[in-house]
């Protein structure tokens, strides 16, 4: 089916567009009312994410409400834990809980890799519906956890402001990590592949604690699952988002994927000059500059733009969109990029 | 009384040292069993903290077992909130919780910044106290926390990942904040001069949570505060260090201190780029790597003396050592440093 907007794609592909597109980051989410409902419908979030009408629904709100170019599938990155053996609750205002970690190889023993597709059957019917529905209006983008970041919750359990366990088993234990790594990229892999299959546009990978790790250690044990990963999709535009990891951005550039997504501590043209003219780059408003006055959330909107420039950018924020902001405040910040026009040379 | 040990304070005004001095975050902490003696019979984290004989005791322990060239006086950046009228718990394994935090301007006015060097009387004995035990074997640090992290705490109540509710404040209620903040340095610069009156060679302003805010905030918030402290002290030295503000460090170049901390996330050259010939850097051993083999200990620490070369470096971690490294493993990143014979040109 052809999509009567495919900006996100043309943009992911370095195409000029006739204007930026956007999309936000938990765009599908607590910040819509309409989501708080059907959220209180599933009863938790967890049914949310595992009943694919549902979870098609809220994928759809922002697209119907707020007029996004792109759909993303609503999900959690956790589910790839979950399929490979270790269960996990998500605890109201407190993140995720895993009862059992990996913290040596007879853990890692009891993990199965094996049918990854049949398990997660719940997300990819999910995104086949969605595609039904959304018939052509925008793309769906599909995501995954990066394998550093599902590796940091096998083992810590939980979040954390330091994720030292899983620092710690990479210095300690560096062949039983590998091994976990290896395994959480291969099981990530077919899953993404089965996205695709479903219907997703583009793939997103959310390396979400890529700043625990120093410079050094992501390259070694980040960097390499990441191109494994890109690999594999030599045919579906693929974007990574490394938060925090600014050290990082010269060696992502490296790996064959089109998109590369920069959080609010990298401004547009360090991130530029890290990467160089190869990528498209999508980011990186300020979250917080949401909690603004329209006028300001225009005016940092627009200072936004200009320094990416009309071309090679997806407007997105830097992170995902905080739970307490104004849904009127978010418009605010996707019409101030869909209405803007670039002085194009 | 003469110092016999000042390569710390030689190193920060940026002399020529015999080698290169080393201290590090937290060395007086969890990770002595002989901290966690004295912790205990103490009863609690908030009783250590305010009975002087057990805060200088504590404080002493690092210089006695582990060597370091420097101690830092055992105390709590909380302290200041607490002075001002919030009082707060440390929960074990949760870290600190404020019951009233601040979040208008009835709030603000209920704080009082009058006598502060009375109620934080019990940090100026414990500093008494230690520079008398200490008997000029090795400068004593003082700190305290920076006004942007004083008032993440302030408004927050507690810790976490984005800080929304102070980064909701700065773009809401601008002027509210900056009274909060200029409230805190006022009271911040008085807690610092009543510590280098009591004893304090150096002081050392900690911003923990430097990273959650963007360069721009950064640069309107968080550095004005420390400017008005860095030149509150013309005659002490004064190292400043925004932990993931990588981004900050040549706004923080621009201000009259001597010595600028690095977190493990910035390389040494990197950082030195930053900052210019005119500071002294301290830092920056990814604190995981202590999890490693004493050989990678000792690899990876003299790496990092090479890459910061033999003037104007204080080695220390990039952040504060992990509760769960072993003793000997610290002992050994010290010996390294203590060790080294840098190839002077």
């Amino acid at each position: 089916m052809a999509l009567r907007n495919d900006l996100l794609l043309r943009a992911a592909r370095g195409e000029r567009t006739e204007r930026t597109p956007v999309w936000v980051m938990r765009q599908a989410g607590r910040v819509l009312p309409e989501y708080r409902a059907t959220r209180a419908r599933a009863g938790s979030f967890l049914n949310l994410v595992r009943t694919p009408e549902l979870a098609c629904e809220v994928t759809l709100q922002p697209v119907d409400l707020l007029g996004v170019d792109a759909a993303i599938i609503f999900s959690d990155i956790l589910v790839i834990p979950e399929a490979l053996g270790l269960p996990y609750t998500m605890d109201e205002g407190r993140g995720p809980h895993f009862e059992h970690t990996i913290r040596n190889e007879q853990d890692l023993l009891r993990l199965s890799a094996s049918e990854m597709e049949g398990k997660l059957e719940y997300v990819t019917e999910a995104i086949r519906m969605t595609r039904r529905a959304l018939d052509g209006r925008v793309p769906l983008i599909g995501f995954a956890g990066a394998p550093w970041t599902i590796f940091c919750y096998m083992t810590e359990g939980k979040g954390s402001k330091e994720f030292s366990v899983p620092r710690r088993m990479l210095m300690e234990q560096p062949a039983l990590a590998q091994r976990l790594l290896d395994m959480i990229t291969t099981a990530t892999i077919e899953y993404l592949r089965a996205q695709v299959r479903a219907g997703a546009d583009l793939v997103q990978v959310f390396d979400s604690w890529a700043g625990a790790l120093s410079s050094d250690m992501y390259s070694r044990f980040a960097i390499p699952a990441l191109d494994r990963i890109v690999r594999s999709f030599p045919d579906v535009p693929v974007t990574l988002f490394s938060k925090g990891a600014w050290f990082a951005l010269e060696a992502l550039s490296e790996l064959p994927c089109q998109v590369i997504g920069i959080d609010w501590h990298t401004t547009p043209a360090f991130a530029r000059k890290a990467v160089g003219e190869n990528k498209t780059l999508q980011g990186n408003l300020d979250p917080a500059v949401l909690y603004g006055s329209p006028e300001e959330i225009r005016r940092q909107t627009r200072e936004m733009l200009t320094a990416f420039g009309p071309r090679q950018h997806i407007a997105n924020l830097g992170h995902g969109v905080y739970p307490d902001i104004h849904p009127d405040h978010l418009r605010c910040f996707i019409d101030t990029v869909q209405s803007y026009q670039h002085h194009q040379p």
